[in-house]
């Protein structure tokens, strides 16, 4: 038996790094270099976990935490479906890649261990597109915590991007889809419908978008609700949970059918866009934004009402809001300001109808 | 605290399998539920490690084995890149994808323990091909019992692949590239050109290739050597080990560099290419095949002389040749059929330099 490895050692297909003699990998090479390089210089700079990245291996190794489950998420992020070349900075989409993969272990209660990156793209972006994605992804690694364990490369036309992300959490203490219960309270955190007028706000615009403009902010730089999940897991509020990436009406109803309940909406608490200017009121409904426009990232979750009133208005900067309640019948239903209560559709975000 | 979740719960992305309401997202829908039924149908017939995909969440959990540590690795397999519509029958592209992405877990010494599948393709794939596709990769997956866990669905012009394994291992005992030291012998298993041989039978042939035969079978169905690489983990026979997907020459300069070592290899013992008729053998070099061309999956490693005379000859029918030994300087040589040695440079795959 060798002595242990490292805790994370990296995966086969960066291993070339250590091939300087490889002629026909140079390109390769100096792509997997500058990959390296970019996530090796974080490391010394008080991230908790990190991880040596200069010898390749044929996979990453990672040893689990004793009472922990490991969860396991992959995300897809490609170019003209997810994001457009020429409107989404290359910053924004190296955060955004790794954000929304982390936004499914924030909605099972997790904290991040590390993800795989696998990217396909032009050589003709190797320079300076190539540093300014990597720069937004090594800064959301840094920020939640999620070391790069390894990944694959190759020379592709279009920009393809996959991310999976290993989070840990204790054993059992994982927040499910499934546990809704009749009665229940159902909350969500932040402002529905942001993200979407930003993507609005930005096929509007010409050519790149702006990274300091605050209306598009939420669409490119989304943030998981990390530590809110992990402090409804560790605090066993929660009943059941889900991240809102698909919008609030088809978000609630996997929700409901995983936990065979239904919901009653209160439009009035839904938490919705305030715009800046009337022009932008006139051409969107902030119900019809905040109710089935998808990519905001924030968390829908169900709370015992005997625990509710426990729960901060506020947790570090982000609203809580209780928006409804989980109702034995399986329908979705929404209370409209009238009094009335009408069916609700799941009217959300599909990519097998809907492009950027 | 809720009750333990199962092992494995299926990933948050076909979770929508669950939204049998939901409209607009029929269209996924119904092909979610097709992967699920394909792979839910499998686990009751004599997998160890059967998975429930009938409920979806956020992610997948998955509960280590203690004493283990896990494996992860992650492989791109692009229509245009890896393999071509028109000529690769989908029940192969079904079973490589996944199968090149274990020979990773092999080359660890690892088990596969469960997948994660990224796919995006056109809406027109939706019948026969996914149908023919996800029986190659449900043929793999049971063979190699490697659970598909979870993953993540678009529409796309293209077909897009992307495959993350987790295997495990015992604490300490993976076997990594970086081992290796002079005086170790240099092992190989099966005999290496076959699949590239299989490639260029692809390329001349017309339209779409016969699954059976038997040139194309290595190129189509690679068996990735799981079963020799946990033997060698398990006896402690190897000191260093590496899987030969991007040829002879370029693979053992990765593992000569991770190990700061060189190597001496025997050209009259590398097991090349029998080739079945005359004209074959006159437009192609048995010996380049060997040395220069990848996707084979067999295993090259190191064992120290002392044990070498252990190893068998054969191991569950595939050969095991020594085909030169580890030197203390860094150079890579070759010793000619005329007793010269010369130099030995990278020649292998490069997919920033080549494509199918």
């Amino acid at each position: 038996m060798r002595d242990p490895p490292a805790i994370l050692s990296p995966s086969v297909d960066w291993s070339s790094l250590t091939t300087s003699v490889a002629r026909k990998a140079q390109d390769e090479d100096s792509i997997l270099r500058k990959i390296a390089d970019r996530f090796r210089s974080s490391s010394g700079q008080g991230l908790e976990k990190p991880i040596a990245l200069g010898i390749g291996d044929d996979a990453a190794l990672l040893r689990p935490k004793p009472g922990h489950e490991l969860i396991l998420t992959c995300d897809w992020f490609l170019e003209g479906t997810h994001f457009l070349r020429d409107k989404h900075p290359p910053h924004s989409v190296g955060w955004k890649c790794l954000a929304r993969a982390l936004s499914d272990v924030a909605a099972m209660g997790g904290i991040p261990r590390c993800f795989l990156l696998s990217l396909a793209f032009p050589e003709t972006l190797t320079g300076r597109w190539l540093d300014l994605f990597l720069g937004g992804l090594r800064h959301a690694s840094r920020k939640f915590r999620c070391s790069l364990a390894g990944g694959d490369t190759t020379r592709r036309n279009d920009i393809l991007i996959n991310i999976t992300v290993v989070g840990e959490v204790r054993t059992g203490h994982a927040i499910l889809r499934s546990g809704a219960r009749p009665g229940d309270i159902l909350f969500v955190s932040g402002r529905l419908g942001e993200a979407e007028l930003g993507l609005q706000t930005i096929r509007r615009s010409k050519g790149m978008t702006s990274t300091k403009n605050a209306l598009t902010r939420k669409h490119l730089y989304p943030e998981p609700r990390l530590a809110l999940g992990q402090w409804l897991a560790q605090k066993g509020f929660s009943t059941a949970m889900i991240d809102l990436s698909d919008g609030l009406s088809t978000d609630l109803t996997r929700l409901c059918a995983a936990s065979a309940v239904g919901s009653l909406l209160d439009q009035s608490k839904i938490p919705q866009v305030r715009f800046p200017d009337t022009s932008l009121r006139r051409s969107h409904d902030p119900l019809q934004l905040a109710l089935h426009r998808g990519d905001d990232y924030e968390l829908l979750f169900t709370v015992p009402p005997r625990k509710a009133k426990f729960l901060p208005r506020v947790f570090q900067g982000v609203r809580l809001t209780a928006i409804g309640k989980i109702t034995p019948n399986r329908e979705l239903l929404l209370l409209e300001k009238n009094g009335c209560s009408k069916q609700l559709a799941p009217g959300g975000w599909d990519l097998f109808r809907k492009k950027l």
